[in-house]
């Protein structure tokens, strides 16, 4: 028979499974994370209807959609997890409470060039939270204890969640009669980071024709915490001149009141007014969260406040405030920069028991009786040498051996081998389970992450 | 604007939050209990290259797959975890430990008529154990262990796995002459459920131009557990006249010595001769599930032992036994005939904290506290009347409220309102938090579908 190569698409992630333990460990750690704060899973289907899905969608989004026909259906893959949610809550407006907090994790593709780092199929992690008409100011104050309570469970710890206000920019911009020019503004000043802020000012003279004074102003506030100063206090010298400005002050300063009772330490947690973020649909406070040692990758996660979540949908008001970790290029950085932690357990069982007689009864009923503890057990009875099923248990990282001969059924006392130190331990069945299940039981709880500042 | 309806596609399934709470309590059930066995996890992309994910298919199949161009690349979602399966294994030999075993509980995507209960788009859990060259038949013993395990683990109580051995109806075919429509009996025997013996022996008499005699042969066999004997004893007057008979007897035998060693109650796993699986590709154990008072359902839970997993990709012999369960299809069964467990605690959080004050401090750090406890919490701030809070509370499920006025925080003393029995605790944020912490704990331990017995 002629063979067909099997492989595996582009920018189409497949893990083996040692890494795929890990990418679920980290996927479990972040559901935990969400649930505490009262966030409900959802589930979508990857295929929409063209129609709905691209009610919004234009320019490069559209033409990175996988769009095909299926009979006389135009349908459509996700291509992330909002607008999946501004359908549900449109549809399902009548059978949800608000405000409505969901968090989803799942696949979204994009038709891009397919490049290292950047694939077509890869999952997002996203929590909103909606409201029927109104989001109190307290909702985005949370966001930032989310996510530092989600890295945290990941075990990581260098990181840093940069927040603004959109309307602080929004008042500025008036404030200085740039209100025309503000998206193009906000643009430039998101490369404030990677062009400096010379070439920003050259960019904001020469070609949108700002005044030097007006483009120096700009930058002057949006790196006043560059130059040591701290946000806040340097924008009391607005105060009273323009409303929008002044609400974006009271809530960034509302925000930030409460950061500390929401248990995130000052070190994770920094006003940055040159965050703009570039979608233009947020109308509060956004964020970004940056690895502190590896800030070249970016940020790892991100979002803000939303005015109208589902304005293609229905004619209802609902604001939001929402965050997105791209969790597939999130494991692919970790992995790249060597931050996963290698000591999880990552073994498809606990135990493996090695049969040394041609009755599989004892074996049988020693595996059942562990699984019934709750250990994670294989027993190896394929015809092959000893040697090879030691070396399947210490291939696979599996914790212990049991080898089960005649002595061991006849005297009821087995015998287990750890395998990472070869210490052998001899005990009833019993006893014997109790102390694996013990030691099973602290491997479990490593984090899937090494502290990055370890 | 003018808006797009927001509708969901038929075939595709979207559950409300409480309904994806339960969803979700099952596949979580069926990964801890396919992890007891050893089974990894396994995740592989819903989109593959046309030429390997249809390298076998052919017929009904490939007219349901959903296939398409992007670019000039031809591609197809996966319509079963079965090939991609076979694609990781064979792409991924080197680097794979043998007898591999993997668990998938993910997406398949098939173009079928829509109708009532059938999807489009719908989740398989499934688990397979790949050998490589070879596969021991305690593998074949173990998979009813799995099945029973899993189902008692969702709470299913009422169902029974049905089991065969493919070799014992070849060998009897090959003992009557018959190998050469061996497979047009088999398909005219997997309708003896529904048409009954006469229709059958019809069939086999009328359309293959069996004799009479071994037709009623054929028909006395297999039902012999039908009438009331012991199938395994009634196949002993075979013994010795055909060596694939004889296999299959032997490895039906040895299967079901295992049995009660491996946990699984006699009640609950019944040899059934006529069970022949249509798929041409099993060679050895099959099985069937059966739920006992809705037998009109059929099988939620099938698989058998192969011979060659992926002979389309390589010339490696890699023989396996799985079971694949269709879970969208089993929810979508047990929400029909009322099985779904009312009791699940299904709200998105364990306490709803209501403040009454301005400040909203006291609640923020109380809140941060009860999840340092592993408390799901929301602080209900929205400016709303306090009847609506309490009926958002109410119409959620969540379990307890606490309001949080001026006493309270002065005090010290808070008092949390169990919602389903309106009785209130006053006490010290941390003997409170214990106290439901305690009783959210034995919430949680519901299993997500009511015995069928009950």
């Amino acid at each position: 028979m002629e063979k067909v190569t099997p492989r595996t698409l582009s920018g189409f992630m497949e893990l083996l499974p040692g890494e795929q333990v890990i990418f679920d460990a980290m996927s479990d750690r972040l559901r935990r994370a969400f649930s505490l704060y009262g966030y409900t899973p959802l589930d979508t289907p990857l295929i929409e209807s063209s129609e709905v899905l691209l009610a919004k969608a234009g320019g490069e989004t559209e033409k990175q959609v996988y769009r095909f026909m299926k009979g006389s259906s135009d349908l459509s893959l996700r291509f992330d997890l909002t607008v999946p949610l501004a359908k549900y809550v449109a549809a399902n407006y009548a059978s949800l409470s608000f405000p409505f907090r969901r968090y989803q994790i799942g696949k979204v593709y994009r038709g891009e060039r397919a490049q290292r780092g950047r694939f077509r199929e890869f999952y997002q992690a996203d929590i909103d939270i909606i409201g029927d008409g109104g989001l109190d100011i307290i909702n985005e104050a949370e966001i930032p204890s989310v996510i530092y309570r989600s890295f945290n469970a990941l075990g990581l710890d260098g990181f840093v969640i940069r927040l603004n206000n959109r309307k602080i920019l929004t008042g500025i911009f008036h404030l200085l009669g740039l209100t025309d020019c503000a998206d193009e503004i906000l643009r430039a000043v998101d490369k404030l980071d990677k062009i400096g802020a010379d070439m920003v000012s050259r960019l904001l003279v020469g070609e949108l024709g700002i005044q030097k004074s007006s483009a120096s102003e700009i930058i002057s506030l949006l790196t006043c915490a560059v130059r040591g100063e701290e946000p806040l206090g340097y924008l009391e010298r607005y105060r009273g001149e323009n409303d929008t400005l002044d609400r974006g002050i009271r809530e960034l300063r509302a925000v930030m009141t409460h950061i500390a009772d929401f248990g995130v330490p000052e070190t994770h947690c920094k006003i940055d007014l040159t965050i703009a973020r570039g979608l233009d649909y947020y109308t509060g406070t956004v964020y970004e969260t940056i690895l502190t040692d590896h800030p070249g990758v970016g940020s790892i996660c991100s979002g803000g406040r939303y005015d109208d979540l589902a304005e293609y949908y229905t004619d209802r008001k609902m604001p939001g405030v929402g965050i997105s970790i791209g969790l597939t290029r999130l494991f692919y950085i970790l992995q790249e920069q060597g931050l996963l932690n290698d000591s999880v357990l990552t073994a498809p069982a606990d135990v493996l028991i090695i049969p040394m007689t041609d009755d599989l009864s004892y074996a049988v009923t020693l595996a059942t009786a562990m699984r019934n503890e709750g250990l994670r057990v294989q027993i190896h009875s394929e015809s092959k040498k000893f040697k090879a099923k030691i070396s399947y248990a210490d291939k696979l990282g599996i914790p212990f051996a049991v080898f089960l001969g005649e002595d061991e059924i006849n005297s009821g006392m087995i015998t287990a081998k750890e395998m990472s130190s070869g210490q052998q331990t001899t005990a009833s069945a019993g006893i014997l389970t109790a102390g694996i299940a013990g030691k099973i039981s602290a491997l479990r709880s490593t984090a899937p992450i090494k502290g990055v500042t370890e």
